[in-house]
């Protein structure tokens, strides 16, 4: 009976397509879902994979069912029902046996998870998985935290499901503990950066260029043959052309404003602030989802303060303006992004592997682009070197910092709202600027505080104004 | 011997401060330092205050030198000190002794210790302390936070020690538990932000506009005679116009560009995210001092992308475009401060007292300013409602938006960075946009998640679009 290759719990949405890919690539899966009716239901409806799936009524059946040593996927809610779920398996698990959380775990959760596996067994790796249904079913981005020996064992499986970008599959071992989860949430912050700067762009030429949904539509696919080709823009121009069934109106133009998040954008910004690396970019898109729910006051405000966005005048931005934007926006959100990567080594005692990390998103995941293999390049040979002056990116960054610029100026003086760009142009223009102006706040806490300064002219951390109160 | 109306344990500056302060107006305090040279020489150098001094040389001579029941400020460092310092007293307290803990507490630890106060006592007051040295000494803004007979009971000697605005002490009660620490932390946030937008404008002064140090303080020095009159304003005025005693040069000339913090700014944009309260203009204003330590790359930047910000064209701006953009970010920064207030009632079942907190800031602290006394009359005509919404602040930013959208797009445009400043144009913008870009981010999340999405001509919360994969 103990023939399955690995054990999966939890058949939902994502669970139920990471099981048939699973069983697609010919391992042999035992499933067990808490509702016994949603097990019997998934494996009747496998059709020619139910053979490669074992449907489990209990958990000690799934236990017994998968060969030893045994590695389970967990793929429940994230939170408590994880550690329910460990601790009901517990008992009827060996001490080399390995639990794989594949949900979406908060990464401090994972760190926890390991260091009580650590402990009192049985073995936990806790990974990533980025791809949404469609990824989960044929072939998902993988990050993995854990033990690398534990890793290495379930690899065969794990690099068999994931997408593969020209042969090399995108999974990868990100270190111990917490790291695959925090990798995720990362790749999740940019997530939200790249599409509200997406957004941005649709809203430029929407309310500033006169454009209906379906020219936006056509703009965002011949940006996907370019230097932007990536999922999110392929999907943009899909949706933008998309009309709606019933009424036959673009689906853009009725889809209400108000964006939903799961709130994984949060938690990186958090951790960022946790770590002092300034993702400003991913804050300025948390931001826009969150005022996005205040319709009311939204419409209050367009009453009060005038007519919201203004048109452009003829001619002031072209297509081609917005699309170099978006480069330079691109990169330096990513540039941010690898950032916070690359702080989180030291307080957690990682040794995230950030040209593996570009290369796993390269696939699978929703955030998989062109550019993601340049970034490989470009952190294989500088690991250490912010990528916006990396040579490649340096180059992208000077050919088009020009167009970002034209971009906000142009955007912010007729009213429309570019927070997430305003804020990638706010960092790459500190991020040139050598002399910046903190000095006169470094004076401002010395008069207030006696906080002290530093001076231009010499050595030394401690040095105050002669002020005069 | 038991006469001390109070005591305060914690003699570095701001517990000395505070304790001169009490003495001055009156009190008799016993005080206590771990160090007894530091409270020896405390007292000897009190001058005239000295006889309202006890020094007292260990913890329980201080407990007997008080009246019951009694009352002591803790003023040690926060974090651990004050949980070690509350295990070491609670042995001579009676249960209806009281603690204040007037440190730069995270609100967290307060609610924390309000709770083990109500199971162990003794009574537990967190109290949040602004105005630096010169307000300990003089009159600080206090925000106090616990049980309100506690407060009562401390209240005539906290508002006598308070700043003083037209005779209404800066001191309010603002709730339970951490409540009055959380208000500090809001506080501070406030402050960073004030000070960013500030340092923005020095900056499209100094490299825009070509003003020398003297010249931009003289600015500062008019605008703190009109609407922008605030502590922060004149003393940047003060700053800007002081020479260096021993070079001649302009202070702010010879203050390296890279901004120390003590990270409240940052608790305070940690906070926001867990309540999904946007405060962008506090958050551009941490990045900002992370990005200012940042000077190797900074220069290294401006080598690679050229020569940072470039001088404007003459009469692009003025000091009163300027002035005026201040004007309206200031409003949008504390509309989003109280906006922030707002949205942790219900998580801590709180009802802050928004006009009251306003109040408490007139004078005092660090942001002190006489916008806030007209902040005060719009929260007590409507509480609910966001400030940029009250029909003074409205008006303003009817009246200077234009001035800030000129001023955010004329530095964009040449290379001036003014994160904050920009964020508080996003904010608007945002905010006054009925129909926003938000359904393109719910397009792109049904696409590749199936999330789910609501349509403007119909009822119903999870349409999904006919995506073409």
């Amino acid at each position: 009976m103990s023939h399955a290759q690995i054990g999966l719990i939890g058949l939902g949405t994502m669970g139920g397509m990471l099981a048939l890919n699973i069983a697609e690539k010919g391992f042999d899966i035992a499933v067990f879902n808490r509702t016994t009716k949603v097990t019997r239901s998934f494996h009747e409806t496998a059709g020619a994979l139910a053979p490669k799936i074992t449907p489990c009524e209990s958990l000690e059946a799934l236990v017994q069912a998968i060969a030893k040593p045994r590695a389970i996927i967990l793929m429940v809610p994230a939170g408590e029902p994880v550690d329910e779920q460990i601790a009901a398996l517990r008992p009827y698990l060996d001490a080399d046996d390995l639990i794989i959380d594949a949900g979406n775990a908060n990464f401090h959760d994972t760190e926890r998870r390991a260091a009580e596996a650590e402990k009192q067994g049985p073995r936990f790796l806790g990974s990533g998985v980025s791809g949404g249904e469609e990824g989960a079913r044929h072939g998902p981005a993988i990050m993995g935290g854990g033990a690398r020996s534990d890793w290495d064992r379930v690899a065969p499986i794990l690099n068999a499901i994931a997408a593969q970008f020209e042969g090399t599959p995108c999974a990868g071992f990100m270190g111990k503990g917490g790291s695959g989860h925090f990798v995720k949430a990362v790749h999740n912050g940019i997530e939200y950066a790249d599409m509200q700067m997406i957004a941005e762009t649709y809203g430029v030429m929407r309310d500033g260029m006169k454009l209906g949904a379906t020219e936006c539509g056509e703009i965002f696919a011949k940006w996907d043959e370019g230097v932007l080709k990536s999922y999110l823009i392929e999907i943009s121009g899909k949706v933008a052309r998309t009309a709606d069934p019933e009424t036959g109106a673009p689906m853009l133009d009725i889809i209400l404003d108000r964006a939903g998040q799961k709130g994984t954008g949060r938690w990186t910004a958090i951790e960022a602030q946790h770590l002092a690396a300034p993702i400003p970019v991913i804050e300025a898109a948390v931001m826009a989802r969150n005022l996005s729910s205040r319709l009311e006051a939204r419409a209050e405000g367009e009453d009060l303060f005038g007519t919201g966005p203004e048109a452009l005048p003829d001619g002031a931005l072209s297509a081609e303006d917005l699309e170099h934007a978006m480069i330079a926006g691109k990169i330096l959100c990513y540039a941010q992004g690898f950032e916070l990567l690359r702080a989180a080594n030291a307080p957690f005692d990682w040794a995230l592997p950030l040209p593996e990390i570009a290369l796993v998103w390269r696939d699978g995941c929703i955030i998989r682009s062109a550019m993601l293999d340049d970034m490989a390049s470009a952190l294989s040979d500088a690991p250490d070197r912010n990528l916006m002056f990396a040579p490649f990116f340096a180059d992208l960054l000077k050919a088009h910092h020009g167009a970002l610029r034209k971009v906000v100026s142009t955007a912010v003086a007729h009213g429309l709202a570019v927070p997430a760009l305003s804020m990638a142009l706010s960092y790459f223009d500190t991020m040139r600027t050598a002399r910046g102006t903190a000095n006169m706040i470094q004076g401002q806490r010395d008069f207030f505080g006696a906080h002290g300064f530093e001076r231009t002219d010499r050595e030394g951390k401690d040095f105050h104004g002669p002020w005069a109160m």
